[in-house]
């Protein structure tokens, strides 16, 4: 990205002196994953009881609003009683007569629904008496799908025409195969006020990791800034990998634009929520990390926190707040042939070593409840009330190098019902060259992942069911008419998002494509009917493999087909470009070749309210919100910092491959 | 029910003359079925342009509310879309600053969330603008299902959380064992005034028709009702069969209470809307219809309509307004033995007999064209926009006795693609015998049926996949423990209800069952165990076919057990008595032992909030909402005028079945 803006270093992350008046108050959380195992009977209320400690915190610490950076939801289709749970929380505890104190300077109709005529902005909606008002971006696991008559749509996009959450950083609808080749992503920021402080939003929804390393290599970013952006503090929110996983399948940390002051990352749930300097860049990185362990991995046993973020013009302090209702969590790995040496017992002595396993556990049970009785004493001191003690999640990685035979883990785990939250799987056995592999994957998304270690034999058995069901019913339709390309993908939408119309929209648009490449083919008689058909369907697959190397794709059904394999990642998105694999490390020179402007449409609804804006607020009639002038309430008008001449039309690339881009 | 309330004949339905402040607007619609066909590429928008048009027109007409009476949804786990595009116009057209002017008697937190503070009317919550209530009861296909930590949950619940419908109705959810015996129906109104005008609004969500026969016999329906009754206006919704499928397949449409002034008949989709008397009895029935035709059935096409009710104290006019955005369909059904003989064809004559429908098929279209073009031309009269027409609805029934092969439909449809909403399934063939059954199936739930004409091939594999699918699942299970009893249930519950978990709740409460037993028997060595299981697991057999007639259920799974194998009717119940088949006509002469109070619990959040709900109101903060003085606003306390003892506590009936109450 380009390096205009200040080179100076930012100041330490602390608050000289904060003036209540111009000092932005932000309660700052992410991957909240409500409906995680919302099944289980001792674990299932979790998620929700966390999401509600948080939405008691945003009102304890009386902040001006809430900032969340993705994966709200841990299913992209949330049960009725997560929806029905989250709707009624967020509706408790984030509406009412507290005054709003920041402005909206941006328009608060930039990504509002188009069929509606309600702002994108819940509190600038006179309906709606809204104290504590939410923003987020989506993450991977509740990203956008489908292409309805609303075109792909999130759980967040249903919160938010119900007014109770500000969606966003949706920039990533294809309305067309050329914006599927041109879009590029760009950020058009909440702009926000308070006393001298103004703020910028940047909000960035998951994307493919590969996609946004090339968007962001290729200048194809753009974040569109006031212009003078440096009076601003801002804030860029993301929901990627940050830690490497092989090519290109992370973004990297210095990455970002130098007008940036404060990274948000979501995605990792690793609690590093104290911000971080990036070497050689003027801003933080903060990395809040989940609300709730949803794998048993390492990162996962770190306390888990939420922040109170304090902003007051360029400077920012962030007081990192203990959450009390997560359950206790610790790991430990223990490689049975060191432990055989040391406690002097036989390795094929199943007694003896089941005997060692239990005393470690025993020790790891006193341990996390050790851990939950400290947070709660500190937690009394400070004056808040005692919370019952909650079972602990307990895990021991077992290195069974060695070892002929394991007795079964789950009969275990059964001796510590009632004293642990998880007896299911507080064992795992691994070899030795098994552990890189199997931590990379809880690392990723594990609850994807057939192989998953963390997955229980039911769910595993459901998902394989779930596929043969899906393979059955294709082998049903015309499937020798349909290449096989795209159709592992729509399958794992299929399974992974929960998408049952997957399928039949891949089929269909297969075979129209099919059928414009038949009547290509003139007049045919029965006869010669099969010859054309199998003549066409090598063409579309060709096309099909083209279109997956290049990222171009068609409207809707790009969801389905252009993502890799990769099954341990849940993120999906319809234009990434393939840059790993097969000798594909392409050469970027031209990339100015690639930097085109975002489609004219994104533009014009934002001028079209300009002027409506004010009109909208008009109707607010004092009901106490707002502590604002509204002469100063014009909106402010943005400029792209990578791209000046955006005015240009988009040139007519039809098919633009990685090959043609290095050709030229 | 019970004679108590006066016997006079209610005036004619029409106000002699209507003075404003005193007379309550109520735009009336029901079956809106949103989300029918969702994916169809030319009727996919048809029941969401329909339903937006009728909010348009409660605001046209300045209503005061809105009343559905059910299945506002088609699935009873709406699609994103769904649920986006009917959160997004709820929001549009029913929130703002139009003044209510309906006061709330009753009181406001009757039936509100467990869990959260806002009261069930939406408009009695401060932070919310309403402009036009909507009252809904739920249907028989958006009906509450599951078990989660707030009981089982409707599409309605969802939207009643957002604060955008007041969900009325929802009577029926068993707490406990004893619960579910004794419960009955206790119907708690909506009480509301407008000037010197009481209205009464008494909503039953759909139960399965033998239950509500059942407990409409036996005296225990529970209407609560203010002591002077008779001053107020009282409406009846509800939402089952009307029309007779067998014994107690339906409700009598005599057997409501005689202080009923109208009853609001949801489920069926023919419009007989204007109000039809009641022989013998004091009420009105109006049966509004479904705003979309979900069958390709005669009651179908009869043209659809909504209607303004108008009320004043104890008068009502109902002016009915028909739809304009809904399809024109037409149907006709010829004999082609009789054809033959008229137009002088041959009856194995394929060319001859398509040329003879093709003919009868173009008369179709050109009728149903000119339905729309009248309709159309009728509402220009009355100063509406024209609208753009729509491709019809033309279905033709072919009696096709005496036949010997006819030629495939689906091509014969091919014809009139571009010219016809439903190519695919114009033509339907039956042979002289099967019409009865068929009409049957279409006045009922086709699109719940497997055998259902109405479904498309691909609906038809994938419903059958399903199957499958639960059926392999189940297979992986220790299935031999577990009694089929339930199972097939669970397996439609899955299906139909698109219920993911009904299975795992089966499995699991049968389990459980299960080892309750097998502890019962006290220590067994793993040798005996098998005959203990067999044992407990029969004895486990008898108790579920016990309950399946008593209607004796446990919570949660009682959704997934007590009904019958009916596939055609969706309406799940937990509590029904099977009074069909197998020599089960009961002797009810002691109903008054069946008749018993409903759980103390329901009463207790009552009392508790009578008192608290002034204080609810007070922060409205006069944004113009609710022109009534508040010292008016007390709670009116209601009486069962079905039950005065109701304070007696429940008699401790461990296990009824029906035998036992005709033998005492």
């Amino acid at each position: 990205m380009s390096d205009a803006g200040r080179d100076s270093v930012p100041p330490a992350p602390t608050l000289r002196h904060a003036d209540p008046d111009n000092t932005m108050r932000i309660l700052l959380a992410t991957d909240n994953h409500i409906g995680y195992l919302e099944r289980d009977p001792i674990r299932g209320q979790d998620s929700i009881n966390t999401f509600k400690e948080i939405l008691q915190l945003a009102v304890k610490h009386d902040v001006d609003f809430i900032l969340l950076a993705g994966d709200l939801f841990h299913e992209n289709r949330p049960s009725r009683d997560c929806l029905y749970q989250v709707t009624g929380l967020l509706r408790q505890y984030t509406m009412g007569d507290k005054p709003i104190q920041v402005e909206l300077l941006s328009d608060p109709n930039e990504g509002k629904a188009a069929s509606y005529d309600f702002p994108a902005i819940n509190y600038e909606d006179p309906n709606l008496n809204v104290a504590i008002p939410v923003f987020s971006i989506h993450g991977n696991h509740d990203d956008p799908q489908g292409a309805g008559p609303e075109g792909a749509l999130c759980a967040l996009d249903v919160l938010s025409a119900s007014g109770l959450i500000n969606y966003m950083g949706k920039f990533d609808l294809p309305l067309s195969e050329a914006d599927a080749q041109t879009a590029g992503i760009a950020i058009r920021p909440v702009l926000l006020r308070k006393g001298t402080t103004h703020l910028g939003l940047y909000g960035v929804g998951n994307v493919k990791d590969q996609r946004m390393h090339f968007e962001l290599r290729s200048n194809r970013v753009r974040m569109y800034m006031p212009r003078n952006r440096d009076e601003w503090f801002n804030i860029l929110l993301l929901h990627q990998n940050r830690v490497r996983h092989g090519a290109q399948e992370s973004v990297p940390e210095g990455m970002f634009d130098d007008s940036v002051d404060l990274v948000v990352w979501g995605h990792e749930h690793d609690c590093r929520i104290v911000p971080e300097p990036v070497a050689g860049k003027p801003y933080y990185i903060t990395q809040p990390g989940s609300s709730i362990a949803t794998s048993l991995a390492d990162g996962e046993s770190i306390e888990k926190h939420v922040a109170l973020l304090q902003i007051q013009d360029k400077e920012f302090e962030m007081k990192p707040i203990p959450l009390r209702t997560v359950r206790p969590f610790v790991l430990e790995e223990v490689v049975l042939s060191e432990a055989a040496e040391e406690e002097d017992f036989e390795l094929n002595d199943q007694i003896a070593v089941s005997k060692f396993l239990k005393s470690r556990v025993n020790a790891l049970i006193d341990q996390a409840n050790k851990l939950w009785d400290d947070r709660n004493a500190r937690a009394v001191e400070d004056g808040d009330e005692p919370l019952p003690p909650m079972l602990p999640l307990v895990r021991l990685k077992v290195d069974t190098t060695g070892v002929s035979e394991m007795s079964n883990p789950i009969r275990f785990g059964q001796e510590f019902q009632g004293r642990i939250a998880n007896p299911r799987d507080v064992l795992v056995f691994h070899r030795a060259k098994r552990t890189t592999r199997s931590s990379k994957v809880t690392i990723d998304q594990p609850e994807l992942s057939i192989d998953d270690p963390e997955l229980s034999i039911t769910e595993k058995l459901s998902k394989v069911r779930m596929q043969t069901l899906v393979k059955e019913y294709l082998a049903a339709q015309e499937l020798q008419l349909l290449g096989e390309g795209g159709m592992s993908d729509a399958i794992q939408m299929f399974v992974e998002k929960d998408d049952s119309h997957a399928i039949q929209t891949h089929v269909t648009t297969a075979l129209k494509a099919l059928m414009k490449g038949v009547q290509a083919n003139g007049e045919v008689d029965e006869g010669d009917l099969d010859n054309v058909l199998v003549k066409v369907r090598e063409q579309h697959e060709t096309e099909y493999a083209e279109r997956s190397r290049t990222g171009k794709t068609a409207k809707g059904k790009g969801k389905g087909k252009a993502r890799d394999e990769d099954s341990d990642n849940a993120s999906v998105d319809s234009m990434m470009m393939e840059v790993d694999g097969g000798g594909s490390d392409v050469d970027f020179d031209n990339d100015e070749d690639l930097d085109v402007p975002p489609p004219t449409k994104k533009t014009a609804p934002k001028r079209a309210t300009t002027t409506k804006a004010p009109a909208k607020k008009a109707p607010v009639k004092g009901r106490g919100k707002k502590a604002v002038e509204s002469e100063e309430e014009e909106v402010i008008d943005l400029e792209s910092i990578e791209d000046e001449d955006e005015d240009e039309p988009a040139p007519k690339s039809t098919k633009r491959t990685n090959r043609a881009a290095v050709l030229r």
